[in-house]
């Protein structure tokens, strides 16, 4: 499972193709060692590789101008947001150009009696929700990164709201993509819905920047709840843990979120973010509403966590308290990782049927215990969805292998319960193996379309599959 | 806009290939002019084309058997469930041999837990919500006619409960498709959500049978509510109905449905299902939850049409009286066509951004008005989605000329509002040029895929688009 470690041809740049750029964005077109190497590295374990050159457009047009360099020179390309995906999605593993959409952050318009807005891809999803809170409106989806939309739209990401809200998939209505041929088109009307012909939207989302480049996004909005309470509460065993939120769903009670931390990754916490939280497998809740709707629901959820050895509810109904309790999730990946000094993460997710989730935690929790390798179980519980984030010394090659074997163990338990390789990281570079176990026969189905809209392998090469 | 109406290219069956096909099925390949008739007709004004026979599988491996001798012997294929699409999507246009899937009919398994089940591609949505019922557990996509679960996955139909429920992109987990290259995959695992690949699962919903043929999907399922309760409330004007809905939706109701009738389908409807409701403009509602939400929804959304100038609301809070209210619902259409006797069904749909409803809405009811022809208009309002039934006279070539003047005039509104020529009926043969106009060179793009996928273009070609 470790092919993706070697490295893969590169060719140089034509003569004359980064004159044919700088002609393009002047300065705006960066060949310096510092900013590769930031477009060239990731947040986990993947070997770096640096592009060639790094440029940032400022519009639809000129990207438009810079595929068509691109594609007439033969030069892969690379579409980059924050840079905070976990897969290895935006390494330039065969060199080329990244192209970076930071700079296209412009909110182009919110449409508030439609709950939708339309943004450049390098808005980030933060941005987003302080420009809209004054409009009552937010953006759900939540990966914990403050990730680009364009990013997010392009991994298919999903995070702590998805168990109510939906990922990615849902949350967006249309799609302004470039694609390899070097069209502006647009994959989709404003409606809510529509019947009109293949949907290119979803083709899109999650197709890693292999299939196009996306440049603006139009989104789906929710008003804000009039009523938002959130809660922590520790558990003696997972599996009750899991359970109280499995039958919470299954009675119908429409958790906003739910988010599962195991013992160590609470402990990582209560160092790394300040916090005085039992060292317990522990549910994060989050409950939207009406104010009376609320109270049932937390009344109801309440109820079956005590059938299930649940401990005390702690209550953060104040928006500051609130903050404290998910800015201290969403630095969980941080907090595992710094469970020991100098270390680097390792991040894996999968996926399973929610009645198989107890199972597959439990086992996995068993597997990790018999390393020596920190690691931690988080996850979004609701969506059968969780992750395993090892805290590797990068200087022990024995310790990249060992988690190599967990992984491998971890995923094919998943595909054994018809669970998926990666619920929401995408396949990047470190899922490639595990996908085609996972879909067999689509993957060439996969492969048959990337080649016929990406006939010379260019939009980020060697990522979701080899050609 | 009616080069759909002209005849397409039509090449005889080569020497021996039915009886290949018939060493594979038995009697259950039909060559009768009445099964081929009833296989080249649709529900709506399209010109019938006869297949050349009509298969009958049994099993996915029959499918592959069939897709391969069609492929080797360049013979259309046109997959069929129930024959109730609307735009002629199961015409063959050029012949070849349809495949009626509806012997393909078995649940093949519910998993109640993961509120999900499978099912062949030839099970209906009736057939299918009987079986759940024992379990708690409903199936909520409803286009109003008993439709197939294959043929709705393959036209992306919605209908009535999508307001909360979704369309059919949202209901599938996976599918089991027979490609062209005779290949059968599965497009997803059972997990809830997946980052692994491209989506195919969403490029083969509303495909249309032309790239594949759906054998079997995993759908989600949902409990069924606590409390169900359901309204029927008058209007005195168009305005104030649709805005009573946009308000509802704008402060966070959830309603399960809530379908808009114009006064002449109210008079159509008390005709044709012996009803007495005020022949006015008339929202029907039905909302889901807990008792105590449900009250709360429904105290609010009567404030809300009190405003807006509703009148009564009319309850039906038992089941039988419910099935009543929403039989007549299902019935509109055939009450919209049977205005005249003898007549004909002309049916369209358009959707556009909830915020230019009301004026979509009242702009095409002033055009209608003008025209000799009957015409109702009902719609799921809470998606922006409604549709237009024209009651034609079969044997008056101007009629239809008309009408299709002022469907152009439709689509070309909802296109300036940035919504879509279909909301839920599809491309078929009837939208071909709306397509283009709506989304460019997306088309293109679209083409693309289909040519890499199906390069004999022989998956229920002619639809959707020209190659």
């Amino acid at each position: 499972m470790s092919a993706h470690h070697q490295p893969q041809p590169r060719k140089p740049l034509p003569d004359g193709f980064l004159d044919d750029v700088r002609a393009l964005l002047g300065d705006r077109l960066q060949l310096g060692e510092a900013i590769r190497a930031q477009h060239g590295a990731s947040e986990t374990h993947f070997e770096p590789a640096l592009p060639d050159a790094v440029a940032y457009p400022h519009s639809t047009e000129e990207v438009v101008a810079l595929v068509k360099l691109c594609v007439a020179a033969e030069v892969p390309l690379i579409p980059f947001g924050a840079g905070t995906s976990i897969e290895g999605n935006t390494i330039p593993v065969r060199g080329g150009i990244t192209i970076d959409l930071s700079q296209m952050d412009a909110i182009l318009s919110v449409n508030a009696e439609d709950f939708d807005c339309t943004v450049q891809a390098g808005v980030r999803r933060e941005q987003l929700n302080e420009h809209l809170r004054d409009v009552g409106l937010f953006f759900p989806i939540d990966p914990g990164a403050n990730a680009t939309i364009g990013g997010m739209a392009s991994t298919r990401a999903s995070g702590t709201n998805a168990v109510r809200y939906g990922t990615m998939r849902d949350a967006i209505l249309s799609l302004r993509v470039v694609t390899p041929d070097g069209r502006d088109i647009r994959t989709s009307r404003r409606a809510r819905k529509s019947a009109a012909g293949y949907d290119l939207t979803r083709l899109m989302i999650g197709s890693e920047g292999t299939l196009g480049i996306i440049t603006e996004i139009t989104l789906r909005l929710h008003g804000i709840p009039e009523a938002i309470s959130a809660a922590v509460c520790s558990f003696d065993t997972l599996e009750g843990a899991v359970d109280t939120v499995v039958q919470s769903i299954q009675i119908g009670i429409p958790l906003a979120r739910v988010e599962i931390l195991d013992d160590l990754q609470m402990r990582a916490c209560n160092r790394w973010s300040k916090l005085d939280y039992p060292e317990l497998t522990t549910l994060f809740f989050e409950f939207h509403g009406s104010q009376s709707y609320v109270e049932e629901q937390v009344r109801t959820v309440k109820d079956i966590a005590d059938m299930n050895g649940g401990g005390e509810f702690r209550w953060s109904n104040l928006p500051e308290e609130r903050s404290k309790l998910w800015k201290a999730r969403h630095e969980a990946y941080y907090a595992a990782v710094n469970l020991r000094s100098g270390a680097i993460g390792w991040a894996t997710d999968v996926c399973v049927p929610i009645s198989r989730l107890a199972q597959c935690i439990t086992e996995t929790k068993a597997d990790l215990d018999k390393s020596t390798i920190p690691a931690t179980i988080l996850g979004h519980v609701g969506d059968g969805n969780f992750h395993v984030v090892f805290s590797i010394d990068p200087n022990a090659p024995e310790e990249m292998a060992e988690v190599e074997t967990i992984n491998a163990r971890l995923v094919e338990r998943a595909l054994a319960m018809d669970g998926t390789c990666t619920g929401e990281h995408g396949i990047g570079i470190g899922k490639q193996e595990w996908l085609v176990a996972e879909l067999g026969d689509a993957v060439d189905m996969m492969r048959m379309i990337k080649r016929a809209l990406d006939p010379k392998d260019l939009f980020n090469p060697g990522k979701i599959f080899a050609l």
